[in-house]
Protein backbone atom coordinates (compact mmCIF):
# COMPACT_ATOMS: atom_id res chain seq x y z
CA UNK A 1 0.00 0.00 0.00
CA UNK A 2 1.40 3.29 -0.73
CA UNK A 3 1.93 5.92 2.11
CA UNK A 4 0.93 9.23 1.49
CA UNK A 5 1.85 12.58 2.97
CA UNK A 6 -1.11 14.78 3.12
CA UNK A 7 -0.30 18.64 1.94
CA UNK A 8 -3.18 21.20 3.16
CA UNK A 9 -3.11 25.06 2.37
CA UNK A 10 -5.18 27.33 0.57
CA UNK A 11 -6.74 27.87 -3.24
CA UNK A 12 -4.53 30.59 -3.77
CA UNK A 13 -0.45 31.43 -3.12
CA UNK A 14 1.72 33.97 -3.75
CA UNK A 15 4.97 32.81 -5.48
CA UNK A 16 6.99 32.58 -2.47
CA UNK A 17 4.47 29.78 -0.73
CA UNK A 18 3.71 28.20 -4.06
CA UNK A 19 7.36 27.61 -4.48
CA UNK A 20 7.60 26.22 -1.05
CA UNK A 21 4.45 24.17 -1.60
CA UNK A 22 6.35 22.42 -4.81
CA UNK A 23 9.62 22.14 -2.88
CA UNK A 24 7.61 19.75 -0.36
CA UNK A 25 5.78 17.72 -3.00
CA UNK A 26 9.50 16.95 -4.95
CA UNK A 27 10.79 16.08 -1.25
CA UNK A 28 7.25 13.90 -0.53
CA UNK A 29 8.36 12.11 -3.62
CA UNK A 30 12.02 12.06 -3.29
CA UNK A 31 11.62 10.16 0.25
CA UNK A 32 9.04 7.41 -1.44
CA UNK A 33 5.74 8.73 -0.56
CA UNK A 34 2.57 9.77 -2.42
CA UNK A 35 0.88 12.86 -1.68
CA UNK A 36 -3.16 13.28 -1.00
CA UNK A 37 -4.65 16.72 -0.84
CA UNK A 38 -7.51 18.75 -1.49
CA UNK A 39 -6.89 18.33 -5.34
CA UNK A 40 -7.95 22.06 -6.21
CA UNK A 41 -5.34 24.84 -6.94
CA UNK A 42 -2.89 27.03 -4.99
CA UNK A 43 -1.00 25.26 -2.57
CA UNK A 44 -2.37 22.16 -3.18
CA UNK A 45 -1.53 22.47 -7.08
CA UNK A 46 2.00 23.39 -6.71
CA UNK A 47 2.25 20.43 -4.35
CA UNK A 48 0.60 18.04 -6.58
CA UNK A 49 2.98 19.69 -9.41
CA UNK A 50 6.14 18.93 -7.69
CA UNK A 51 5.12 15.22 -6.40
CA UNK A 52 4.15 14.21 -9.73
CA UNK A 53 7.40 15.94 -11.67
CA UNK A 54 9.34 13.65 -9.56
CA UNK A 55 7.87 10.69 -10.21
CA UNK A 56 5.42 10.82 -6.88
CA UNK A 57 1.93 9.05 -6.77
CA UNK A 58 -0.93 12.37 -6.33
CA UNK A 59 -4.35 11.80 -4.94
CA UNK A 60 -7.00 14.90 -4.77
CA UNK A 61 -9.69 14.32 -2.44
CA UNK A 62 -12.54 17.03 -4.12
CA UNK A 63 -15.34 18.84 -2.67
CA UNK A 64 -17.37 18.74 -5.65
CA UNK A 65 -19.17 16.21 -7.84
CA UNK A 66 -16.94 15.87 -10.72
CA UNK A 67 -13.32 15.24 -11.39
CA UNK A 68 -13.09 17.90 -13.72
CA UNK A 69 -12.39 20.63 -10.72
CA UNK A 70 -9.03 18.81 -9.68
CA UNK A 71 -5.93 20.12 -10.96
CA UNK A 72 -3.57 19.46 -13.64
CA UNK A 73 -1.31 16.94 -11.47
CA UNK A 74 -3.44 14.98 -9.78
CA UNK A 75 -3.23 11.54 -10.68
CA UNK A 76 -5.98 9.80 -8.78
CA UNK A 77 -9.28 12.02 -8.61
CA UNK A 78 -11.55 11.29 -5.67
CA UNK A 79 -14.39 13.90 -6.24
CA UNK A 80 -16.72 13.22 -3.30
CA UNK A 81 -19.55 15.78 -3.69
CA UNK A 82 -19.41 16.66 -0.34
CA UNK A 83 -18.28 19.89 0.02
CA UNK A 84 -16.05 20.98 2.46
CA UNK A 85 -16.88 17.45 4.95
CA UNK A 86 -14.48 16.34 2.52
CA UNK A 87 -11.61 18.22 4.63
CA UNK A 88 -11.33 15.34 7.47
CA UNK A 89 -10.87 12.93 4.46
CA UNK A 90 -7.44 14.00 3.37
CA UNK A 91 -6.35 14.09 7.07
CA UNK A 92 -7.61 10.61 7.72
CA UNK A 93 -5.88 9.39 3.98
CA UNK A 94 -2.36 10.61 5.34
CA UNK A 95 -0.19 9.26 7.29
CA UNK A 96 1.02 12.79 8.49
CA UNK A 97 0.66 16.56 7.48
CA UNK A 98 2.53 19.71 6.20
CA UNK A 99 0.19 22.49 6.20
CA UNK A 100 1.18 25.43 4.32
CA UNK A 101 0.18 28.75 4.92
CA UNK A 102 -3.64 28.24 3.96
CA UNK A 103 -7.30 30.52 5.86
CA UNK A 104 -9.67 28.50 7.37
CA UNK A 105 -10.23 25.58 5.81
CA UNK A 106 -6.60 24.73 6.17
CA UNK A 107 -7.40 25.84 10.03
CA UNK A 108 -10.27 22.74 10.22
CA UNK A 109 -7.70 20.58 8.71
CA UNK A 110 -5.40 21.53 10.88
CA UNK A 111 -7.06 21.30 13.55
CA UNK A 112 -8.35 17.53 12.34
CA UNK A 113 -4.94 16.51 12.39
CA UNK A 114 -4.50 17.35 16.08
CA UNK A 115 -7.55 15.84 16.75
CA UNK A 116 -6.40 12.32 15.38
CA UNK A 117 -3.14 13.33 16.65
CA UNK A 118 -1.70 12.77 13.45
CA UNK A 119 1.85 13.84 12.59
CA UNK A 120 1.79 17.43 11.53
CA UNK A 121 4.45 20.26 10.56
CA UNK A 122 3.61 23.69 9.81
CA UNK A 123 5.11 26.42 7.35
CA UNK A 124 3.49 29.71 7.65
CA UNK A 125 0.41 29.31 8.64
CA UNK A 126 -1.89 28.99 11.76
CA UNK A 127 -0.55 29.33 15.06
CA UNK A 128 -1.34 26.60 17.24
CA UNK A 129 0.73 26.17 19.42
CA UNK A 130 2.34 24.28 21.93
CA UNK A 131 1.10 21.17 19.63
CA UNK A 132 2.43 22.06 16.23
CA UNK A 133 6.31 22.23 15.18
CA UNK A 134 6.79 24.52 12.55
CA UNK A 135 9.75 24.70 9.69
CA UNK A 136 10.87 27.79 8.07
CA UNK A 137 11.57 25.90 4.63
CA UNK A 138 10.25 22.18 2.61
CA UNK A 139 13.35 20.81 4.05
CA UNK A 140 13.04 21.53 7.27
CA UNK A 141 9.25 20.72 7.59
CA UNK A 142 10.24 17.38 5.64
CA UNK A 143 12.69 16.48 8.30
CA UNK A 144 10.71 17.25 11.28
CA UNK A 145 7.62 15.46 9.80
CA UNK A 146 9.93 12.13 9.19
CA UNK A 147 10.87 12.47 12.89
CA UNK A 148 7.13 12.37 13.97
CA UNK A 149 6.47 9.45 11.94
CA UNK A 150 6.31 6.20 13.04
CA UNK B 1 -39.29 26.70 9.89
CA UNK B 2 -37.30 26.78 13.81
CA UNK B 3 -34.47 29.50 13.84
CA UNK B 4 -31.66 27.22 15.57
CA UNK B 5 -28.50 28.72 17.26
CA UNK B 6 -25.50 26.26 17.34
CA UNK B 7 -23.55 25.36 20.76
CA UNK B 8 -20.34 24.10 20.11
CA UNK B 9 -18.10 23.25 22.94
CA UNK B 10 -15.78 20.15 24.24
CA UNK B 11 -17.04 16.58 25.55
CA UNK B 12 -15.98 17.87 29.25
CA UNK B 13 -16.09 20.90 31.00
CA UNK B 14 -15.54 22.62 34.55
CA UNK B 15 -18.31 23.47 36.49
CA UNK B 16 -17.78 26.68 35.91
CA UNK B 17 -17.92 26.53 32.08
CA UNK B 18 -20.90 23.88 32.16
CA UNK B 19 -23.04 26.80 34.08
CA UNK B 20 -21.95 29.36 31.13
CA UNK B 21 -22.96 26.99 28.95
CA UNK B 22 -26.32 25.96 30.70
CA UNK B 23 -27.10 29.85 31.00
CA UNK B 24 -26.70 30.12 26.83
CA UNK B 25 -29.10 27.45 26.01
CA UNK B 26 -31.40 29.14 28.68
CA UNK B 27 -30.95 32.67 26.73
CA UNK B 28 -31.61 30.17 23.38
CA UNK B 29 -34.92 29.15 24.85
CA UNK B 30 -35.89 32.57 26.14
CA UNK B 31 -35.02 34.46 22.74
CA UNK B 32 -36.96 32.34 21.12
CA UNK B 33 -34.23 29.91 19.28
CA UNK B 34 -33.78 26.21 19.03
CA UNK B 35 -30.32 24.99 20.29
CA UNK B 36 -28.16 22.56 18.10
CA UNK B 37 -24.82 20.64 18.92
CA UNK B 38 -23.32 17.65 18.60
CA UNK B 39 -25.35 16.32 20.93
CA UNK B 40 -22.98 14.61 23.37
CA UNK B 41 -21.95 15.14 26.97
CA UNK B 42 -20.35 18.41 28.47
CA UNK B 43 -20.73 21.79 27.04
CA UNK B 44 -23.03 20.31 24.58
CA UNK B 45 -25.26 18.41 27.37
CA UNK B 46 -24.99 21.73 30.09
CA UNK B 47 -26.58 23.80 27.29
CA UNK B 48 -29.04 21.27 25.70
CA UNK B 49 -30.13 21.01 29.63
CA UNK B 50 -30.19 24.59 29.58
CA UNK B 51 -32.10 25.50 26.29
CA UNK B 52 -34.86 22.11 27.11
CA UNK B 53 -35.56 23.25 31.08
CA UNK B 54 -36.93 26.56 29.65
CA UNK B 55 -38.77 25.23 27.08
CA UNK B 56 -36.33 25.55 23.96
CA UNK B 57 -36.24 22.97 21.03
CA UNK B 58 -32.89 20.79 21.12
CA UNK B 59 -31.17 19.35 18.05
CA UNK B 60 -28.29 16.95 18.73
CA UNK B 61 -25.77 15.89 15.74
CA UNK B 62 -24.37 12.71 16.61
CA UNK B 63 -21.07 11.42 15.62
CA UNK B 64 -22.41 7.83 15.58
CA UNK B 65 -24.84 5.58 14.21
CA UNK B 66 -27.19 5.16 17.19
CA UNK B 67 -29.32 7.83 18.74
CA UNK B 68 -28.54 6.22 22.26
CA UNK B 69 -25.52 8.22 22.00
CA UNK B 70 -27.38 11.93 22.39
CA UNK B 71 -27.25 13.19 26.04
CA UNK B 72 -30.34 13.16 28.12
CA UNK B 73 -32.09 16.58 26.74
CA UNK B 74 -31.59 16.14 23.53
CA UNK B 75 -35.00 16.17 21.43
CA UNK B 76 -34.54 15.32 17.89
CA UNK B 77 -31.13 13.03 17.75
CA UNK B 78 -29.54 12.94 14.50
CA UNK B 79 -27.02 9.63 14.32
CA UNK B 80 -25.18 10.43 11.05
CA UNK B 81 -22.53 8.08 11.58
CA UNK B 82 -19.90 9.93 9.78
CA UNK B 83 -17.56 10.61 13.04
CA UNK B 84 -16.36 13.74 13.05
CA UNK B 85 -17.22 14.40 9.61
CA UNK B 86 -20.21 15.78 11.43
CA UNK B 87 -19.27 18.67 12.63
CA UNK B 88 -19.60 21.33 9.70
CA UNK B 89 -23.07 19.78 9.90
CA UNK B 90 -23.45 21.45 13.06
CA UNK B 91 -22.32 24.49 11.71
CA UNK B 92 -24.15 24.80 8.92
CA UNK B 93 -27.44 23.89 10.87
CA UNK B 94 -27.49 26.46 12.86
CA UNK B 95 -27.61 30.50 11.85
CA UNK B 96 -24.94 31.71 14.65
CA UNK B 97 -22.89 30.33 16.98
CA UNK B 98 -21.47 30.44 20.51
CA UNK B 99 -18.08 28.14 21.13
CA UNK B 100 -17.35 27.98 24.81
CA UNK B 101 -13.98 26.33 25.78
CA UNK B 102 -13.89 22.90 23.93
CA UNK B 103 -10.45 21.45 22.18
CA UNK B 104 -10.03 20.29 18.79
CA UNK B 105 -13.10 19.33 17.64
CA UNK B 106 -14.41 22.93 18.92
CA UNK B 107 -11.59 24.53 16.82
CA UNK B 108 -12.41 22.81 13.51
CA UNK B 109 -16.17 23.44 14.02
CA UNK B 110 -14.52 27.27 14.56
CA UNK B 111 -13.02 27.29 11.59
CA UNK B 112 -16.56 25.81 9.54
CA UNK B 113 -18.02 28.69 11.24
CA UNK B 114 -15.44 31.50 10.40
CA UNK B 115 -15.03 29.82 6.72
CA UNK B 116 -18.97 29.44 5.99
CA UNK B 117 -19.21 33.62 7.30
CA UNK B 118 -21.76 32.35 10.01
CA UNK B 119 -22.14 34.77 12.98
CA UNK B 120 -19.82 33.34 15.87
CA UNK B 121 -19.28 34.44 19.37
CA UNK B 122 -16.53 32.87 21.48
CA UNK B 123 -16.39 32.13 25.31
CA UNK B 124 -12.81 31.25 26.95
CA UNK B 125 -11.99 28.90 23.70
CA UNK B 126 -9.52 29.41 20.79
CA UNK B 127 -8.40 32.53 19.77
CA UNK B 128 -8.66 33.02 16.28
CA UNK B 129 -8.24 36.75 16.33
CA UNK B 130 -9.31 39.22 14.58
CA UNK B 131 -12.24 37.40 13.22
CA UNK B 132 -13.87 36.31 16.25
CA UNK B 133 -16.03 38.52 18.69
CA UNK B 134 -15.32 37.06 22.32
CA UNK B 135 -17.72 37.29 25.53
CA UNK B 136 -17.21 36.99 29.17
CA UNK B 137 -20.43 35.47 29.90
CA UNK B 138 -23.82 34.18 28.73
CA UNK B 139 -25.59 36.99 28.17
CA UNK B 140 -22.83 38.87 26.51
CA UNK B 141 -22.41 36.47 24.08
CA UNK B 142 -25.97 36.22 23.22
CA UNK B 143 -26.06 39.64 23.30
CA UNK B 144 -23.17 40.14 20.77
CA UNK B 145 -24.81 37.03 19.02
CA UNK B 146 -27.65 38.62 18.42
CA UNK B 147 -26.36 41.63 17.20
CA UNK B 148 -24.32 39.90 14.58
CA UNK B 149 -27.81 37.64 13.07
CA UNK B 150 -29.24 39.15 10.14
CA UNK C 1 -36.48 12.23 22.56
CA UNK C 2 -39.20 12.41 19.53
CA UNK C 3 -39.64 9.14 18.48
CA UNK C 4 -39.37 9.92 13.99
CA UNK C 5 -40.56 7.94 11.31
CA UNK C 6 -38.97 8.18 8.33
CA UNK C 7 -40.79 9.09 4.65
CA UNK C 8 -39.08 8.32 1.91
CA UNK C 9 -39.92 8.71 -2.08
CA UNK C 10 -39.85 11.16 -5.04
CA UNK C 11 -39.18 14.70 -5.77
CA UNK C 12 -42.32 14.69 -7.95
CA UNK C 13 -45.45 13.11 -7.34
CA UNK C 14 -48.98 12.52 -8.93
CA UNK C 15 -51.91 13.48 -7.51
CA UNK C 16 -52.85 10.57 -5.49
CA UNK C 17 -49.31 9.94 -4.63
CA UNK C 18 -49.20 12.93 -3.38
CA UNK C 19 -52.31 12.05 -1.62
CA UNK C 20 -51.12 8.96 -0.10
CA UNK C 21 -47.90 10.91 1.30
CA UNK C 22 -50.63 13.09 2.98
CA UNK C 23 -52.21 10.60 4.98
CA UNK C 24 -49.07 9.08 5.87
CA UNK C 25 -47.74 11.74 7.20
CA UNK C 26 -51.21 12.52 8.91
CA UNK C 27 -51.13 9.47 10.33
CA UNK C 28 -47.40 9.42 11.75
CA UNK C 29 -48.73 13.07 13.75
CA UNK C 30 -51.70 11.17 15.21
CA UNK C 31 -49.76 8.27 16.47
CA UNK C 32 -47.35 10.43 18.35
CA UNK C 33 -44.28 10.38 16.04
CA UNK C 34 -42.38 12.72 14.21
CA UNK C 35 -41.50 13.15 10.53
CA UNK C 36 -37.94 12.80 9.20
CA UNK C 37 -37.68 12.63 4.93
CA UNK C 38 -35.53 14.63 2.81
CA UNK C 39 -36.98 17.90 3.30
CA UNK C 40 -37.32 18.62 -0.43
CA UNK C 41 -40.72 18.52 -2.75
CA UNK C 42 -42.90 15.49 -4.05
CA UNK C 43 -43.25 12.50 -1.73
CA UNK C 44 -41.73 14.79 1.02
CA UNK C 45 -43.72 17.83 0.75
CA UNK C 46 -46.97 16.03 0.86
CA UNK C 47 -45.94 14.00 3.75
CA UNK C 48 -44.31 16.93 6.00
CA UNK C 49 -47.59 18.54 5.22
CA UNK C 50 -49.91 16.43 6.42
CA UNK C 51 -47.88 15.56 9.30
CA UNK C 52 -47.28 19.37 10.14
CA UNK C 53 -50.94 20.36 9.70
CA UNK C 54 -51.50 17.74 12.34
CA UNK C 55 -49.23 18.83 15.26
CA UNK C 56 -46.96 16.52 14.24
CA UNK C 57 -42.95 17.69 14.05
CA UNK C 58 -41.18 17.42 10.77
CA UNK C 59 -37.86 17.14 10.33
CA UNK C 60 -35.81 17.96 6.81
CA UNK C 61 -32.28 16.49 5.99
CA UNK C 62 -31.53 18.59 3.23
CA UNK C 63 -28.47 17.49 0.11
CA UNK C 64 -28.00 21.51 0.07
CA UNK C 65 -25.95 23.89 1.97
CA UNK C 66 -28.84 26.17 2.48
CA UNK C 67 -31.80 26.05 4.66
CA UNK C 68 -33.99 28.06 2.00
CA UNK C 69 -34.30 24.19 -0.25
CA UNK C 70 -36.74 22.86 2.52
CA UNK C 71 -40.20 22.91 1.87
CA UNK C 72 -42.42 25.02 3.65
CA UNK C 73 -43.32 22.36 5.87
CA UNK C 74 -40.59 21.34 7.30
CA UNK C 75 -39.83 22.87 11.36
CA UNK C 76 -36.27 21.62 11.92
CA UNK C 77 -34.00 21.69 8.25
CA UNK C 78 -30.81 20.16 8.43
CA UNK C 79 -28.67 21.46 5.31
CA UNK C 80 -25.67 18.79 4.99
CA UNK C 81 -24.12 19.82 1.93
CA UNK C 82 -23.56 16.39 1.38
CA UNK C 83 -25.46 16.20 -1.95
CA UNK C 84 -27.16 12.71 -1.99
CA UNK C 85 -24.58 11.14 0.37
CA UNK C 86 -27.74 12.30 3.01
CA UNK C 87 -29.55 9.73 1.99
CA UNK C 88 -28.56 7.43 4.56
CA UNK C 89 -28.90 9.84 7.36
CA UNK C 90 -32.23 9.72 6.69
CA UNK C 91 -32.38 6.43 7.06
CA UNK C 92 -30.54 6.40 10.32
CA UNK C 93 -32.51 9.22 11.95
CA UNK C 94 -35.90 7.04 11.36
CA UNK C 95 -36.77 4.47 13.64
CA UNK C 96 -38.98 2.90 10.90
CA UNK C 97 -40.00 4.27 7.01
CA UNK C 98 -42.19 4.08 4.66
CA UNK C 99 -41.39 4.41 0.96
CA UNK C 100 -44.04 5.73 -1.65
CA UNK C 101 -43.20 5.66 -5.33
CA UNK C 102 -40.01 7.38 -5.91
CA UNK C 103 -36.94 6.63 -8.14
CA UNK C 104 -33.40 6.06 -7.83
CA UNK C 105 -32.71 7.89 -4.61
CA UNK C 106 -35.67 6.08 -3.04
CA UNK C 107 -34.20 2.94 -4.17
CA UNK C 108 -30.75 3.56 -2.44
CA UNK C 109 -32.40 4.55 0.45
CA UNK C 110 -34.68 1.21 0.66
CA UNK C 111 -31.65 -0.34 0.47
CA UNK C 112 -29.75 1.29 3.28
CA UNK C 113 -33.29 0.71 5.45
CA UNK C 114 -32.85 -3.05 4.45
CA UNK C 115 -29.25 -3.42 5.50
CA UNK C 116 -29.34 -1.21 8.62
CA UNK C 117 -32.57 -3.97 9.12
CA UNK C 118 -34.83 -0.64 10.04
CA UNK C 119 -38.37 -1.61 9.79
CA UNK C 120 -39.66 -0.91 6.04
CA UNK C 121 -42.75 -0.42 4.55
CA UNK C 122 -43.59 0.33 0.69
CA UNK C 123 -46.33 1.32 -0.98
CA UNK C 124 -46.44 1.52 -5.13
CA UNK C 125 -42.52 1.30 -4.77
CA UNK C 126 -39.45 -0.31 -5.58
CA UNK C 127 -40.15 -4.06 -5.66
CA UNK C 128 -37.64 -5.58 -3.16
CA UNK C 129 -38.98 -8.96 -2.61
CA UNK C 130 -39.21 -11.34 -0.23
CA UNK C 131 -37.53 -8.87 2.57
CA UNK C 132 -40.06 -5.74 1.92
CA UNK C 133 -43.58 -5.51 3.57
CA UNK C 134 -45.76 -3.66 1.37
CA UNK C 135 -49.19 -1.35 1.66
CA UNK C 136 -51.36 -0.28 -0.81
CA UNK C 137 -53.07 2.69 1.54
CA UNK C 138 -51.13 4.85 4.01
CA UNK C 139 -53.57 3.36 6.77
CA UNK C 140 -52.63 -0.24 5.64
CA UNK C 141 -48.63 1.15 5.76
CA UNK C 142 -48.64 2.72 8.94
CA UNK C 143 -50.34 -0.74 10.99
CA UNK C 144 -47.69 -2.86 9.30
CA UNK C 145 -45.01 -0.68 10.07
CA UNK C 146 -46.26 -0.11 13.84
CA UNK C 147 -46.52 -4.00 14.29
CA UNK C 148 -42.59 -3.73 13.21
CA UNK C 149 -41.45 -1.32 15.41
CA UNK C 150 -40.24 -2.18 18.63
CA UNK D 1 -5.30 11.85 -14.58
CA UNK D 2 -6.01 7.94 -14.23
CA UNK D 3 -9.20 6.25 -15.77
CA UNK D 4 -11.06 4.44 -12.71
CA UNK D 5 -13.70 1.61 -13.27
CA UNK D 6 -15.34 0.69 -9.86
CA UNK D 7 -16.34 -2.58 -8.83
CA UNK D 8 -19.39 -3.06 -6.48
CA UNK D 9 -20.69 -6.18 -4.92
CA UNK D 10 -20.31 -8.00 -1.08
CA UNK D 11 -18.19 -9.03 1.25
CA UNK D 12 -18.38 -12.61 1.10
CA UNK D 13 -18.49 -14.32 -2.05
CA UNK D 14 -18.78 -17.97 -3.07
CA UNK D 15 -15.82 -19.06 -5.55
CA UNK D 16 -17.23 -19.05 -8.29
CA UNK D 17 -18.48 -15.19 -7.79
CA UNK D 18 -14.71 -14.58 -6.46
CA UNK D 19 -13.36 -15.96 -9.64
CA UNK D 20 -15.57 -13.82 -11.94
CA UNK D 21 -14.46 -10.55 -9.33
CA UNK D 22 -11.07 -11.54 -9.89
CA UNK D 23 -11.41 -11.96 -14.09
CA UNK D 24 -13.09 -8.24 -13.94
CA UNK D 25 -10.03 -6.98 -12.39
CA UNK D 26 -7.67 -8.00 -14.39
CA UNK D 27 -9.66 -7.01 -17.50
CA UNK D 28 -9.93 -3.72 -15.84
CA UNK D 29 -6.08 -3.83 -15.71
CA UNK D 30 -5.42 -5.17 -18.90
CA UNK D 31 -7.49 -2.42 -20.90
CA UNK D 32 -5.48 0.50 -19.32
CA UNK D 33 -7.75 1.82 -16.36
CA UNK D 34 -7.64 1.87 -12.52
CA UNK D 35 -9.87 0.09 -10.14
CA UNK D 36 -12.18 1.84 -7.53
CA UNK D 37 -13.64 -0.20 -4.89
CA UNK D 38 -15.07 -0.53 -1.83
CA UNK D 39 -11.46 -1.34 -0.19
CA UNK D 40 -12.62 -4.68 1.70
CA UNK D 41 -13.03 -8.36 1.57
CA UNK D 42 -14.88 -10.39 -1.04
CA UNK D 43 -15.95 -9.52 -4.59
CA UNK D 44 -13.81 -6.30 -3.48
CA UNK D 45 -10.40 -8.34 -2.46
CA UNK D 46 -10.81 -10.76 -5.96
CA UNK D 47 -11.49 -8.30 -8.11
CA UNK D 48 -8.27 -5.62 -6.66
CA UNK D 49 -6.32 -9.02 -7.02
CA UNK D 50 -7.09 -9.71 -10.16
CA UNK D 51 -5.96 -5.99 -11.03
CA UNK D 52 -3.46 -5.97 -8.99
CA UNK D 53 -1.62 -8.66 -10.26
CA UNK D 54 -1.82 -7.51 -13.73
CA UNK D 55 -0.15 -4.28 -13.24
CA UNK D 56 -3.48 -2.01 -12.50
CA UNK D 57 -3.53 1.12 -9.80
CA UNK D 58 -6.25 0.13 -6.98
CA UNK D 59 -8.02 2.28 -5.43
CA UNK D 60 -9.68 1.69 -1.87
CA UNK D 61 -12.40 3.78 -0.94
CA UNK D 62 -13.29 2.30 3.30
CA UNK D 63 -15.64 2.72 5.46
CA UNK D 64 -13.81 2.92 8.58
CA UNK D 65 -10.54 4.91 10.13
CA UNK D 66 -8.13 3.01 9.76
CA UNK D 67 -6.39 2.13 6.20
CA UNK D 68 -5.41 -1.25 8.19
CA UNK D 69 -9.23 -2.10 7.07
CA UNK D 70 -8.24 -1.92 3.34
CA UNK D 71 -7.55 -5.97 1.40
CA UNK D 72 -4.27 -6.96 0.83
CA UNK D 73 -4.29 -5.76 -2.91
CA UNK D 74 -5.37 -1.78 -2.31
CA UNK D 75 -2.75 0.36 -3.17
CA UNK D 76 -4.02 4.10 -2.40
CA UNK D 77 -6.61 3.07 0.61
CA UNK D 78 -9.03 6.48 2.05
CA UNK D 79 -10.06 5.56 4.85
CA UNK D 80 -13.23 7.93 5.30
CA UNK D 81 -14.72 7.13 8.77
CA UNK D 82 -18.22 7.57 7.16
CA UNK D 83 -19.56 4.49 7.01
CA UNK D 84 -21.76 3.22 4.60
CA UNK D 85 -22.08 6.91 3.63
CA UNK D 86 -19.07 6.40 1.52
CA UNK D 87 -21.06 4.09 -1.10
CA UNK D 88 -21.72 7.14 -2.90
CA UNK D 89 -18.05 8.17 -2.87
CA UNK D 90 -16.85 4.67 -5.04
CA UNK D 91 -19.91 5.69 -7.09
CA UNK D 92 -18.52 9.01 -8.00
CA UNK D 93 -15.38 8.29 -8.20
CA UNK D 94 -15.37 5.95 -11.41
CA UNK D 95 -15.77 6.60 -14.74
CA UNK D 96 -18.05 3.65 -15.06
CA UNK D 97 -18.95 0.36 -12.87
CA UNK D 98 -19.74 -3.06 -12.80
CA UNK D 99 -21.86 -5.15 -10.24
CA UNK D 100 -21.14 -8.25 -9.33
CA UNK D 101 -23.81 -10.48 -6.80
CA UNK D 102 -23.59 -8.13 -3.36
CA UNK D 103 -26.49 -7.60 -1.08
CA UNK D 104 -27.91 -4.49 -0.06
CA UNK D 105 -24.77 -2.30 0.11
CA UNK D 106 -24.60 -3.29 -3.53
CA UNK D 107 -28.22 -2.56 -4.29
CA UNK D 108 -27.33 1.37 -2.61
CA UNK D 109 -24.47 1.07 -5.11
CA UNK D 110 -26.23 0.02 -8.12
CA UNK D 111 -29.06 3.21 -7.28
CA UNK D 112 -26.54 5.80 -7.22
CA UNK D 113 -25.03 4.68 -10.38
CA UNK D 114 -28.43 4.95 -11.74
CA UNK D 115 -29.23 8.03 -10.42
CA UNK D 116 -26.04 9.55 -11.44
CA UNK D 117 -26.42 7.94 -14.87
CA UNK D 118 -23.00 6.59 -14.64
CA UNK D 119 -22.39 3.62 -17.15
CA UNK D 120 -23.26 0.23 -15.15
CA UNK D 121 -23.33 -3.66 -16.24
CA UNK D 122 -24.12 -6.06 -13.67
CA UNK D 123 -23.57 -9.92 -13.57
CA UNK D 124 -25.78 -11.91 -11.21
CA UNK D 125 -26.64 -9.09 -9.02
CA UNK D 126 -29.95 -7.47 -8.32
CA UNK D 127 -32.41 -7.06 -11.19
CA UNK D 128 -33.14 -3.44 -11.73
CA UNK D 129 -34.45 -3.48 -15.30
CA UNK D 130 -35.14 -2.02 -17.72
CA UNK D 131 -32.33 0.60 -17.18
CA UNK D 132 -29.84 -2.08 -16.12
CA UNK D 133 -27.22 -4.47 -18.73
CA UNK D 134 -26.63 -7.15 -17.38
CA UNK D 135 -23.88 -10.20 -18.66
CA UNK D 136 -23.03 -13.45 -17.90
CA UNK D 137 -19.20 -13.09 -17.53
CA UNK D 138 -15.82 -10.71 -17.12
CA UNK D 139 -15.47 -10.57 -20.44
CA UNK D 140 -19.13 -9.66 -21.67
CA UNK D 141 -19.24 -7.21 -18.78
CA UNK D 142 -15.99 -5.63 -19.60
CA UNK D 143 -17.10 -4.82 -23.62
CA UNK D 144 -20.60 -4.31 -22.77
CA UNK D 145 -19.16 -1.55 -20.23
CA UNK D 146 -16.41 0.05 -22.60
CA UNK D 147 -19.40 0.48 -25.49
CA UNK D 148 -21.08 2.28 -22.53
CA UNK D 149 -18.42 4.68 -21.39
CA UNK D 150 -17.79 7.65 -23.48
Amino acid sequence: MKRLIGVIGGRECSPEICNIAYQVGKLIAQNGFGLVCGGRSGVMEAAARGCAEHGGLTVGILTGEDKSEANAYIQVAIPTGLGIARNILVVRAAEGLIAIDGYYGTLSEIAFALQLQKPLVGIRTWNVEPEMPTAQSAAEAMEKLLQLMP
